[in-house]
């Protein structure tokens, strides 16, 4: 059990290989790491043939635990240039697991044109040939797997992959086998693109194997009950992410208009609270709670309906809302959905189109506000226009091109919908990531810590990413780890139960630690110094509006995190 | 004498400083260092108020010695976020230090959208209007200011430059006070754009002072007797740079249909021997050796005309033979000097020009030898279109936007006309620059070498890029470099007359030697580690055809140049 998976597709051939022991006791994003910093030349082209495209299983994926399931996507980025992980909801990653997979790993790039998909079946791996799908949107591609292969779990790539978009996803089918889950972060999507892989299409089910069935039915009955009473738990279930948007507008952190200020005057028509209501009357095929992955407890997503009942998109979640709405100025639910569900179908990360669209709309391209415009952007980046796949590179180079120097982003990746001038913390997180801007390596959104100050957010933000690594080698959710605490005894006797393991909690978190430090070291080798984790100077140098408050944690600060990591 | 002139474009303010001690003794490019290294933060934006641009003359410009009065600009660059110098004839160094003016320095950037071009006058410097010239050639512009000052001097930007495209340069006049001399290279034209400057005025005019004029006079006699004897001066007033044409094809190193191969069919069309042919026979104000300062004896420049005499442009060298004929398939002297004179009035780079529109080909934009084609996407950077601002921003950018790996480009900045697989000791040259790919920081062309053998070549660029840091403190041309040889004596001597000094050649190289410290050291600090130092995957991976060769340098080699420049 636990097997890595070898697809080269040059030669078209799989292998199964045992995983490495030194890999065993990590998952996820921490394999990840192991796995591109000891076969991956970190100077390495990221869409060029020695770049690796690597799907790694969590210590619980596979198993029946809420939100424990989340597929972790790793490669080298062509965005940041640094090593990414991304992660997402959805059946894939539990379907490989209960496959006996610990890894997938897609390496070299193909001599031909040619498109393939990739089918997974019991212990049994074959390319497929694709080419009659290049062109088709990550829905249709999924209709057609699903007509050939009714209970196959899907990860895909849409047109933003194909063309190497450096702002391209990958997108993994949900428990209602339709693609709204994404690893969307990092170009992901284009690494799979320059591999010609158009698909992962998993076939067979397999019951899960637990090593002690007992001990796991006990850990997990206290995990379960955990989850259930935590009051996190409810309001992710009633509002969703989107219950965000009005906490970040208090805090003077949402994006508005590019990042020029940090509070929307029309801030209730897309808060959370909002978006419950209109589910509400609008009925038909709307959900208002809705899980991405079977036996999920939380149920963070929802189903967003037209007037007419039918559904635009599943989910509308908060980064979307403040990246493709207020951001862009723009206040109104319907357009907003309509950009997710053409990202979704083009396969395209809807934070980093946000930030190059209100990048763009500084740049003159349209007006802040313009809903129809905006929707016209999405379009010509699925079309493939100029200006479209200047888009579909995401921010940066959208500022480069139009000559916008207010560009949010750090190491190449968009900023998420909290700026870092009004919550410092998440500053820290974004200038010390290897990821780029990334608010899920180690959010401070919640924490109880005054957000404008400078003192100890690069504390909180260290703690912070300590724990994320933790989760994120497990395949778990952060939401389900918000209610769990630092209860991590817990997760250990879940892992050890699953495993027949031994494990303690200081392994789990010198583990964790690792994760970090391989993560920093593969960017060192890569070319990134101390000096390349900061906040560009539209945060420090331009003030925020309302709140008079720059980016000012020190430079000194923000090195010593990346020291403290590396040590 | 000998003063700096510091002009803040946000206050308005001119005003004198004396050139502190410790720059004193250097000049140009090692002055440019200084500067940077002192005033700019080295991560801070390109395009942002916190870079400077620099002019700066070197030690013996302003003189009449042949081929001494180069203007080199500096700053931090906006196309490889590290330090960048470039040079280039013309006359306005010589005027400059003729008024006594060291260097000058622009900073910060202004608060409204006006434009100013900053007039020199003896001892008196202000900034005047310029609304009136946004969105003009640099031929154009240079009109209108010799119609209001008919003796100055003028070097500008063009519509390049004021829309801060990452390849935009800095035009210069040459002696019959055409803007035909470039800074053209890492986008100092976007830096001045970003400070919105239009150009800079030389009114004055000044007989420049020399200490010792009895030992100048006999120093000057012995430097213009071996430029004069120097066979490659005969080379040069002959044909020109053009001369290389045939050379780097023999190498198999001349760049064709973006760099995939490293000979070209119609090498004969477009060789040195042939533009001398062509201009000689249609006459009219063709010249075939022409001088870009007053008082050159290698005269490489020349003008060539269309079939009716008239001027097309003045000069075609081989770079842009190179880049805009050869890599782009193209075998037309007419289309490349059109291309060229277009460049020159939009304020491009015609080496990133021609890189852009090379992957901009292989991408699907246009056919490799469509000279109409190329002719139209050079006119389009020059209107802005979206396309015309992607190449605009330069051969990375470029690829980026349209998914293509294959890029010639070292930190961001294309390569000149040299394929490092075929002319390895350029290629540590271009890797191991602080400026990205740059043949003039250490050319090694022409050195007694196996030029496809690894073994030498990294010292062979070492050596090289000292030598050059001599030449360009100084103001220097490299071709009257070439003559001179190592004969560093006589270039003391000349300096010590000009200035009254007791320099001796230990001290230039060591002054010269801390240059390129310098240069590292602010790479460093902006966020270059060893390992950005590097050729890319499309050279060392992907063999040139016919030589069957990689670059392959090793790492560690290309990692020592830069360790022995640091210590």
């Amino acid at each position: 059990m636990d097997k890595t998976l070898r697809i080269n597709v040059r030669t078209k051939e799989a292998t199964y290989e045992n995983t490495p022991d030194e890999y065993l006791k990590t998952g996820g994003r921490g394999l990840i790491a192991k796995i591109l910093l000891k076969e991956v030349k970190p100077t390495c082209e990221p869409l060029g043939r020695n770049n690796k495209l690597i799907f790694a299983m969590g210590l619980l994926t596979g198993t029946n635990a809420s939100s424990a399931s989340r597929v972790c996507i790793g490669s080298k980025s062509p965005l940041t240039g640094g090593i990414k992980e991304s992660n997402a909801g959805g059946i894939t990653a539990m379907r490989l697991a209960q496959l006996g997979l610990k890894a997938i790993i897609i390496e070299d790039i193909p001599e031909d044109d040619k498109w393939y998909y990739i089918k997974v079946e019991k212990d049994k791996c074959t390319l497929e040939p694709a080419d009659q799908y290049v062109g088709m949107g990550t829905f249709e591609f999924c209709q057609e797997m699903l007509e050939k292969y009714p209970d196959s779990a899907v990860t895909c790539i849409g047109p933003a992959g194909e063309r190497q978009y450096s702002a391209a996803g990958i997108a993994t089918m949900d428990k209602d086998k339709k693609p709204n889950r994404y690893s969307g972060r990092g170009g992901l999507g284009a690494v799979m693109g320059s591999k010609k892989i158009k698909g992962i299409v998993v076939i067979d089910k397999e019951p899960i194997k637990i090593a002690d069935k007992k001990k796991y039915k006990e850990a997990l009955k206290e995990y379960t009950s955990i989850i259930n009473e935590a009051p996190s738990t409810l309001g992710y279930k009633t509002l969703g992410t989107a219950a965000t948007a009005r906490l970040s507008n208090s805090l003077g952190g949402l994006p508005v208009n590019n990042f020029s200020s940090g509070e929307f005057k029309e801030i209730e028509q897309i808060s959370g609270e909002n978006l419950y209501k209109v589910i509400q009357e609008r009925g038909g095929e709307g959900k208002t709670s809705h899980a991405c992955m079977p036996g999920c407890i939380i149920q963070c997503s929802n189903i967003y309906p037209d007037k007419e009942g039918k559904t635009i998109v599943s989910p509308l979640e908060y980064e979307t809302i403040g990246l493709l709405g207020s951001n862009l100025g723009i206040a109104d639910f319907d357009t907003i959905a309509k950009m997710n569900s053409l990202c979704n179908d083009i396969g395209i990360d809807t934070i980093e189109t946000g930030a190059a669209i209100g990048v763009a709309m500084e740049g003159g391209i349209a007006k802040f506000g313009d809903g129809e415009a905006a929707l016209r952007l999405v379009k010509e980046i699925g079309e493939g226009t100029i200006l479209g796949r200047v888009l579909g590179n995401g921010a940066v180079i959208t500022g480069k091109v139009l000559g916008v120097i207010n560009v949010p982003a750090v190491n190449g990746q968009a900023m998420p919908a909290y700026d870092p001038r009004a919550i410092k913390g998440m500053g820290v997180t974004y200038a010390t990531s290897p990821m780029g801007a990334d608010h899920t390596y180690g959010s401070t959104l919640k924490a109880k810590i005054e957000q404008t100050s400078t003192e100890g957010q690069a504390e909180l933000s260290k703690n912070t990413q300590k724990n994320v690594a933790i989760i994120d080698s497990l395949g778990l959710c952060l939401f389900a780890s918000g209610a769990i605490g630092n209860n991590h005894q817990l997760l250990v006797d879940l892992i050890n139960a699953r495993h027949g393991w031994d494990m303690d909690v200081k392994e789990l978190k010198r583990i964790s630690e690792e994760t970090i430090r391989d993560e920093h070291r593969f960017n060192e080798l890569a070319g990134f110094s101390i000096e390349n984790y900061r906040i560009p100077e539209a945060f420090t140098e331009r003030e925020l509006p309302n709140l008079k408050s720059k980016f000012d944690v020190r430079d000194e600060d923000l090195g010593q995190v990346i020291v403290d990591f590396k040590n």
